[in-house]
């Protein structure tokens, strides 16, 4: 196989058309002549040609459509355009006639069908495509193929040309537009994959009119209020920071025709300098979906999300590549590219290589950060608090953004701990096994709707031991949390805090997250959790905390479920928690430690006479077997109005797995006590086993952030600038 | 800190004593010339220097034996020791005059301590020392201070030299074994601790008395019948093929103070030849724990044993670098050592970290092979079956050893499963969190006995819902299973088979394992799984599989456990279990399908009318949540006498993380089906999705390796050479 690759590439390309709508002629001519002289372009290549060639191999195959996602039509269809692209790239790059015959060959046959095809035979989606069961698929189709026309297109006669734009392209276009215009101008993800694929399409072929229709939408009666088109997906899907409302699972997918459709916009119409759009928005997403992630680069797994994927996915590899080619200081991305292990074969790709080549790396930083949610970033936000930003920091997230449409959970003011790379509090993330048969075709199961997206699945507050907003996806996106004070810049003390006031029925709920890095203690941050309530009335509360790893100890006396295990409760996610114990807390500091990965964990809390802890498992109710079994202990306050949940949380020590030593198997944190808690102020005490001490202040009524404050807890007087303060004593 | 050691190490050694157990004159003046050329040793010295300092810098303490394991002054006597050995080599190696009196000032106070101490006050042990709870922990204290005091006596006064060894060395060897012979001559590894530990004092000392009684033993009225003292302990804990009966985390253990006196012996009575001993025995040892282990290098948790534990160990350290010192042919070695990252320091860690800096490291290959039991290799063994030896191999273990002692399990014939380093059908290993006080001190738990050594917690067979032998140690022990073949000759088809007559009375228990890389079917290896059992009565029997990771699907019709779960039963580890479903499988090939690491696997049974498979997951009963929540299916098959349970074992597919492509989601297994069982022969079909088949056909009455068979199976003949045979179709 080597043998031929090395005769093929000593072909120098003889075709005299260079394609515009990624790939350029500049871009073609530079790869051409660097590619053997830089590594990862070039290993870039080789991989693509490993792909193609086994497409290639197996021969053309164009099937009528038949099968819904996952079944063979499906997955043909998706490799070949998958192929096609790469087949019309390798025909630029290496001049091998092959591979421009094999996307000819192809796109001919697929011009043969396409007329003859109606609508998708799988009526399961509210917008089927033809040649896949829902057009989100059919769109994808269209922006790999407009690709593979332009790189291709020149070894085409003209009777060939005619044929394929004819039968195929255009009415395709057309189908993915004029004749589904509710899909085209919707604004959602669906809407701007075929907004790219019309667009691409409509420069490959210097069609106006396809081209008009990506940025402008399409006529279909009354317009929706905010417009259509591409600049209007622009303008309502991300926030001013960059940031999708739907999270970061899906910020990955949805971002990958933004990127293309800009790059096709770029080359063509520089004049719009398309990136400079919205202050870079493109840009700042890119890099947001970056930070969006754990020190392993896998994303927060925010709403519906799968938590294995990664800033390893291609369409990340695209973030990266073009939002460096944008701005060459970004050095950091170097990095992820190094790791990502490929470039994309065009310019931008090109410039990672090269920089690569020259050792221009630097080490990537996660860093505290908060992204605000919604169009003009005021529908709440995602805040992520990191002890340092080295491989072996401690990080916080916290939610209290919109409600992130569909694939949303009921989940404000949830919050998230890792240490290092791993999960230690847990998001639950998504019940779902994509692709894989035998769990429902690999559609999100059952139990998302049931469990997954249930507040009691989440590490925050429920009330009543009912979800938030009713489990209602309509009233929830009716309104959204509110932040109250995000500041990273004291490594000693980072804080963030938000209010949700929606979420349930004459409640407000005010939670507080600050990272501890103090040096009177030695040893990892602490995670002080101040989790607020104003009412009214008088509720149930639960605090549900998703440990992972195995309970070691509590101070707890509780009684545990020994010969038989019932469900915690019977809807909105209780069902599918085994009880497995509870226990009454003293008032007081108790105590919960847990080991994970070597390590050991203690959250702390400031319990009240008649708390108490419950103990519980994932997995009642779940006759499939979908969800995983993970524990959890949830805090129980009853017959409660206003109220405070104070805790922290610790990592600590290390049970060596080889020597066996065991260091560090205490905590810092001895005691926490709530001093105030009122509508204006909240303050409590740490005390550490070294007999020092802190208080945490936080002011409650006003988040500006110079005004003075000054009240007495527990006679000692307390003044402060700004929204909070930590007192050292 | 860099810059004093640089000034120390220039400073060259000007003592003239040179020390003899372990380090010696030439390898003293060797280390000193060549430490700054060999990266390996060079930074072993520093590790050595840094946790040295870290002890001196916190001065010396020798306090009054007060706590147990875990407490204070155990730790602290056990720092002590790591410290003055490590003091005294450093002195040797760099000259510097405060480490030796560092290891002087510290034996001077023990001196004074050590006459005024009685029995430890911790009342725990059956042999209960002074410094520590136990004799285990004292004798360890004098196999470190012993090579101390070796490298250091050359700096002494007369008068110095005369308190240690007359008011601490000499008494507390006497303690060891004169004053406590039954300890001392007991055959286990309590035993050789005392033996190595007065040994080595003997040769530090120059003591025959001493040198005597390690290698005779003591007087204690009539000896035991097999005599007493270090080369009879050499006799009975090893089978001949060097494998320990506790299992491989034990002799991990065992092997320090073996290698370490055996070192002692080679370096001052060379005539003995005590590494040629038995055949070579100790070098077998150290090798057969280097097999023992998964690719990860993490020993089988045969038996009690904690899953983390692996080749990093410092005793395998010792062993690596002594065997490579032996016999320098073993290159496969030297990539262990780099791996572990160090080298001791003495001869044998110098000539590995040399020819680690020569480059003559090559690949270590884990083999398929079989280590017998029993001091002559008559008590049965465990055999390890790979389908290849790189690290992307199947390898499944199976145990037909003898009890094992106090640390043995009730699980003959279990076997295990790994694909690549990850754990797929788990042997739960001990329950115990080693030096976690939280869990009952760092002890086994009250469920190391209630479950994880009771029979149902292996992937082997359970008769009537009881254990093996009753559960009962000295039963166990009074017999062990039977080797019946292995083979693993022929890459195509490795086979290990084996018997056990004893576990349950009146039933005769046969299992074979066969590992099938067929060129016939693409993919990873098949397990083949036969267990067959004879027995007049009838009988409950039950087979589980401690499958990791989360259930895909089952062919099964199957009743799940929704809204309560009860405990499986009652008795011998049944009541851990809890019973999260059940279904009555069809007669023929049932399957089961998990996915684990992003792969899948599936189990495929050959069931019979009226067998179920439970659906099982560990916890029930466990008030402390000591016990993992793993998950089982247990094969049932109720008032059955002689039978088979036959199920191929597959792995296949592969589920990307971010691309999110599933492939091979169903495995190669089609059908399996038993043709014959009896008494005489067992053979089974396996039919292949590609629509091939083959046939194994094992012999039951006799395994003669050139026997002649021929048989009816199926109205087919099949006639064949030898114990097994593999027939294609």
């Amino acid at each position: 196989m080597a043998a031929i690759w090395l005769v093929a590439c000593s072909n120098e390309p003889n075709n005299n058309h260079f394609p515009k709508v990624i790939l350029t002629a500049k871009a073609v001519k530079a790869i051409r002549a660097e590619k053997d002289d830089l590594p990862l372009l070039k290993h870039s290549i080789e991989n693509l040609k490993t792909k193609v060639e086994v497409e290639m191999l197996k021969g053309i195959d164009v099937p009528v459509p038949k099968d819904p996602a996952g079944g063979y039509t499906h997955k043909r269809h998706k490799q070949n355009y998958i192929a096609m692209q790469g087949a019309g790239t390798l025909w630029q790059i290496t001049g091998e006639a092959r591979y421009a015959n094999y996307v000819r060959d192809m796109l001919l046959q697929y011009a043969k069908l396409y007329p003859t095809l109606k609508e998708h035979p799988i009526k399961a989606s509210y917008a089927p495509g033809r040649l896949f069961w829902q057009q989100l698929n059919e769109a994808v189709w269209l922006v790999y193929v407009s690709q593979a026309y332009d790189c291709i297109s020149g070894i085409l006669t003209p009777d060939q040309k005619e044929t394929i734009e004819t039968q195929l392209l255009l009415p395709y276009a057309d189908f993915l537009s004029i004749e589904n215009p509710k899909v085209f101008n919707r604004v959602h993800n669906h809407g701007v994959w075929a907004a790219a694929a019309v667009g691409m399409t409509g420069f490959a072929l210097e069609n106006e009119e396809l081209i008009n229709r990506a940025f402008n939408g399409v006529e279909t009666g009354p317009k929706e209020a905010v417009g259509a088109g591409f600049l209007v997906q622009l303008t309502q899907l991300f926030s001013p920071d960059g940031y999708y409302t739907e999270g970061p699972y899906y910020q990955r997918y949805a971002m990958l025709p933004y990127l293309l459709f800009a790059q096709a916009i770029e080359n063509n119409r520089p004049e719009m300098k398309i990136f400079q759009y919205r202050d870079g928005v493109l840009k700042k997403a890119a890099l947001a979906t970056l930070q969006l992630t754990s020190t392993d680069g896998r994303f927060f797994p925010f709403n519906d999300a799968l938590k294995s994927m990664s800033y390893m996915s291609t369409s990340l590899v695209h973030a990266v590549d073009m939002v460096y080619a944008l701005d060459e200081s970004q050095k950091e991305l170097l990095s992820v590219a190094k790791e990502q292990g490929e470039v994309i074969i065009c310019e931008s790709g090109l410039k990672v290589a090269r920089a690569i080549a020259n050792n221009e790396a630097v080490p990537f930083k996660w860093n505290s950060l908060e992204f605000t949610d919604g169009p003009e970033g005021k529908q709440g936000a995602v805040g992520i608090l990191r002890s340092n930003t080295g491989k072996t920091s401690q990080t916080v997230t916290m939610k209290y953004a919109s409600q992130g449409m569909g694939h949303g959970h009921f989940d404000r003011l949830t919050i998230s701990y890792y240490d290092g790379d791993a999960e230690i509090l847990q998001d639950y993330g998504a019940a779902r096994y994509v692709n894989v048969k035998y769990k429902h075709g690999g559609r999100y199961l059952p139990e998302n709707k049931t469990w997954a997206r249930q507040t009691i699945a989440h590490n925050t507050l429920v009330v009543d031991k009912g979800s938030q907003s009713e489990g209602n996806v309509k009233v929830a996106s009716s309104h959204h949390s509110e932040p109250w004070v995000f500041d990273a810049s004291n490594e000693m003390v980072k804080v963030m805090s938000a209010k949700e006031n929606n979420a349930y029925k004459g409640l407000k709920m005010h939670r507080t997250i600050a990272l501890l890095n103090l040096p009177q203690v030695s040893g990892d941050a602490i995670v002080l959790d101040l989790y607020r309530v104003e009412s009214d009335a008088k509720h149930t509360y639960h605090l549900p905390y998703y440990y992972l790893g195995q309970m070691m100890h509590t101070t707890v006396g509780y009684q545990p479920s020994t010969s038989s295990l019932q469900a915690v409760g019977e809807k909105d996610g209780y069902q599918h928690l085994w009880h497995t114990g509870d226990g009454k807390m003293d008032a007081g500091t108790n105590r919960f430690v847990w080991l994970k990965n070597e390590r050991f964990y203690t959250l702390s809390t400031a319990s009240q006479n008649l708390d108490k802890m419950l103990f519980a498992r994932i997995g009642a109710n779940d006759p499939e077997f979908n969800l995983r079994n993970d524990p959890a202990i949830i805090l129980q306050r009853e017959k409660a109005g206003n109220t405070l949940f104070a805790a922290t949380i610790e990592a600590h020590g290390y049970k060596h797995p080889v020597t066996e030593l065991v260091t560090g198997l205490n905590g810092n944190v001895e005691s926490i006590k709530e001093l105030i808690n009122n509508a204006d102020y909240t303050v409590v005490e740490i005390g550490f086993s070294n007999k020092t001490s802190v208080v945490f202040a936080m002011c409650n009524n006003d988040n500006n952030r110079s005004k003075q404050h000054r009240l007495l807890a527990n006679k000692e007087a307390y003044e402060w600038n700004g929204v909070y303060h930590l007192f050292k004593k």
